[in-house]
């Protein structure tokens, strides 16, 4: 999906790590969310509330997600999922231009 | 006004300057458009096709406006307007989040 229809956009950016990652939030009729962001090269560790499904729409990194020792490396195209309640770390190598959708 | 209704999002965010600038596109029912984006400290010189609002919600620069020598400060809570076919340069002191409306 190209383009996202009939939603509601946050105005002001959510801005993190002094501007090294923003995003935009989007709400959309059925209640659901989503934000639209980019990443700069960088290390970084985020907490989640709810589970996120995050695409990566353009760029490359490297993922640890909870409960793994490993990385595992992401481009774009692809996605990873991470629980609620928990947190990730991403190496980000290349800008990288993503959507994340909070699961219920 | 905090947000916006009813809009169509382009997923893909536009970058320029290897990501120093980066924005979204917002198109409206009304076909009028606008995008809202991000630049990090830096000087950066943009070129218009149509004419341009550019309300900084928060950050810090200076700008050059076509026709005049000399250097305007702008923080956020501010705007500017830039004439279509022309362009202008920014030097932004601090990450600045802005939203730009393409004029008719």
């Amino acid at each position: 999906m190209s383009q996202f229809e009939n939603v509601t956009v946050i105005k002001q950016a959510n801005v993190y790590f002094d501007g090294q990652v923003i995003s935009r939030t989007l709400l959309f009729a059925d209640g659901s969310r989503k934000s639209l962001g980019i990443m700069q090269p960088g290390t970084f560790t985020f907490g989640t509330q709810d589970a996120e499904l995050m695409e990566i729409l353009t760029g490359d990194l490297e993922v640890q997600l909870p409960g793994t020792g490993g990385w595992r490396r992401i481009v774009g195209g692809e996605s990873f999922e991470v629980p609620a309640d928990s947190s990730f770390t991403v190496k980000v190598n290349e800008l990288t231009d993503y959507c994340c959708s909070y699961l219920p």
